[in-house]
């Protein structure tokens, strides 16, 4: 089926302000609160958001096979649960509907009024409801850096690094929509040269720069996902805070993994930008040396040019950019996670989402986390009014944009922004 | 509120076959399958089930405030979200309906006929939606087993073990209850004195005694639950068997935890025992040395008495007690492990569970796991058929039972039994 909203010279009849995430070529999905308190599934062209619950009920859709309350729903769960083909059809049909010379919607001021929002006058919820969490490690720079600054190892990297994309299991319970704010969280932590553990607040709440993808029904409980069928079960992305708190981390960390110092918060941006929509964007990632075992081998195109930046915002100040970095510079691809992550059987449902690890680059300017940025805190950073930062300080903002760009298109996520408050206090 | 359902001098009229788990002093909760395809919440007296939603349409449980659908659904979240009143409220209520002096029901065949279902008729399903699975770490025993045998450490205990209950989240999309079949894992491992991997199926996979605890809507995000209120929390326990992939897990082990040695399969007992039910059984754990920091400190008995085995049963073979061990061996308490885990303000919902860990006991015959019976693979153990087992083979069937007895009752958990099938093949 042809990608007909991929199309870059179709322009909307809704302005789309320059440089915007969100031209018509993008279409992404998510869930929205109206002032009304409405709850609908939910797409954005430029600075609107448009309800895909109402365009349903006056026929918009016709012709494609949906359930009757599709969009009207607090989740986008099963939707994606309908797969490619469905995803595809309203995707192309959305693009056609807010297509500059088809004038369907766009004369009829009567369904207008009730099909499209301001984004001022909604509140963005979480897209899906997330059965599991995954967290990935594929960042090669990351995991060297790691290694070497909590680790104290010469090369960095461990022994199975290089053979498969090491992951583990994250918290659904604490994932939120970007603009909630998050609690500097309480724990315990081993005082440099101590025998005895202390508890208190975090002194080194970190984020980590990362994107995730939202999977569908992929598998029955036993059965792989071979590498090859990997992105039909992939629906799209969206940018992701790993929040972390570095001195809770190291005490906890061995033997099992992050705990507590992951499970306090992980914050994501609230539209999911579509594989689909991604596609003029794909490149190849980094060459894989050794050579992975067969059922992780792929080749071609694999990865995707998406440009990514994090910001730190004081109360009452402006922001500051801290790292650029890309999603390319990602060793292991999505297809590899989740061909490896269901290589034993392990089953993935509509609404899984699968963090990348945070993506640093190769240069000390696009390092994904303050743990790299200041090198476990030896080196702060400044930032633009003159305050410095080992990690972050209670009522900063820490704001993740990313977006692609070409001669022809930019597509991109919007962000993820949230706030650190103090530790939370009993009312 | 005054507990009545443990009256221990009430009988049934419904007959319970002696040392049954299911006196009318447990009243367990579930969720069965008819033979009519109706799934329903139910409880269990003797080798009965017995369905709550129609109980409920039948007016039995006038007088408690319950939404009209509460037990007409596929899982019990909406009821433990209810709260502990509500949860005692019923109990007591399903005690009297079916006290052998009570001929509400007893009496009237009409009713009976759409209200209770022999066991056998019955499929139990999974008695809650798991949103988020932990599994933690707790037993000492254990604990200094796993360090001994694959750590090489001399005392076992890494230096965090005793100062927290340490513990990583596990995989909610492959838990299933008891009777589910179980396939064998494919999965990447380092042969010994290699330094290339390779993948196939696991050649050790394991099963881990565990109980595991279910919570209702705690808190929320940023707040945490303090250690004197956890038990408040607590709906009741289930037994679990954690299946492990050993030569997996050896190789992705470090640095992020347990992922696909563990994520495969978890199975679980279908019954949720009430920690009401298990009241007569309360006494005290080990002694904690060093004294944990305030947060994670209670006093009294906040242990429970319950006796375990787990048997091995080749194909068409009787099955073999490899193991007998107790809950009351864990080192770190429920309660300790739900102040622990929201202690930075990790939230935790309704249908939540978190898995004891390994519950292995001080004697060598009280072993919770393979790896520590036969330390690693080196001593095989004999099976009553004279075959010898360094781990599990397809086709055995593993089988945990569990159970509470003192002079006047017995509150038993059933089993959670489950057969080890080979690697999944494609039809």
């Amino acid at each position: 089926m042809p990608i007909s909203a991929n199309n870059t010279s179709r322009k909307s009849w809704l302005p789309v302000p320059n440089n915007s995430d969100f031209p018509i070529q993008n279409i992404p999905f998510g869930v929205f609160l109206t002032k009304e308190n409405v709850v609908t599934v939910g797409t954005r062209i430029g600075d609107y958001a448009i309800d895909l619950g109402a365009l349903q009920q006056l026929n918009y859709f016709e012709g494609i096979e949906l359930t009757d309350d599709m969009f009207m729903q607090d989740t986008l769960n099963d939707f994606i649960s309908d797969g490619k083909k469905t995803w595809r059809l309203v995707r192309n049909r959305i693009a056609a509907i807010f297509d500059a010379v088809n004038p369907e919607l766009r004369d009829n001021t009567k369904h207008r009024n009730v099909i499209i929002f301001n984004m001022v006058d909604v509140e963005m919820q979480l897209p899906v409801l997330i059965g599991d969490y995954t967290d990935f490690y594929s960042s090669k720079e990351h995991a060297t850096n790691v290694g070497k600054i909590s680790h104290n190892q010469e090369n960095g990297l461990l022994p199975n690094w290089l053979h498969i994309p090491v992951g583990y299991h994250g918290r659904s319970s604490t994932i939120v929509p970007s603009h909630i704010p998050v609690n500097r969280p309480m724990g315990q932590t081993l005082p440099n040269g101590e025998v005895t553990p202390v508890f208190g607040p975090s002194r080194s709440v970190d984020f980590e720069l990362e994107t995730a993808f939202i999977t569908t029904d992929a598998n029955i409980m036993g059965e792989n996902i071979p590498i090859s069928e990997a992105e039909d079960y992939i629906f799209g992305m969206v940018l992701l805070n790993d929040w972390s708190a570095r001195d809770i981390q190291k005490w906890e960390n061995i033997p099992l993994g992050p705990f507590l110092a992951k499970n306090f918060a992980t914050s994501i941006s609230p539209w999911i930008v579509t594989l689909d929509a991604l596609e003029p964007f794909r490149t190849k990632g980094p060459k894989q040396a050794p050579t992975p075992l067969p059922y992780l081998q792929q080749k071609g195109k694999n990865s995707f040019d998406i440009n990514l930046e994090v910001a730190i915002q004081p109360e009452n100040g402006e922001p500051t950019v801290v790292t650029n970095s890309n999603f390319k510079h990602l060793y292991w691809t999505m297809h590899q996670q989740l061909a490896y992550h269901t290589s034993n059987g392990c089953r993935v449902n509509s609404g899984d989402m699968m963090g990348s690890g945070t993506i640093s680059g190769p240069t000390q300017d696009s390092l994904g986390s303050m743990l790299e940025l200041t090198w476990g805190g030896k080196n702060p950073i400044q930032l633009n009014d003159g305050s410095s930062r080992k990690f972050i300080n209670d009522f900063d903002t820490v704001i993740i944009k990313g977006h692609c760009q070409n001669g022809q298109v930019r597509i991109g996520f919007g962000e993820v922004s949230s706030k650190l408050l103090p530790p939370f206090t009993r009312k």
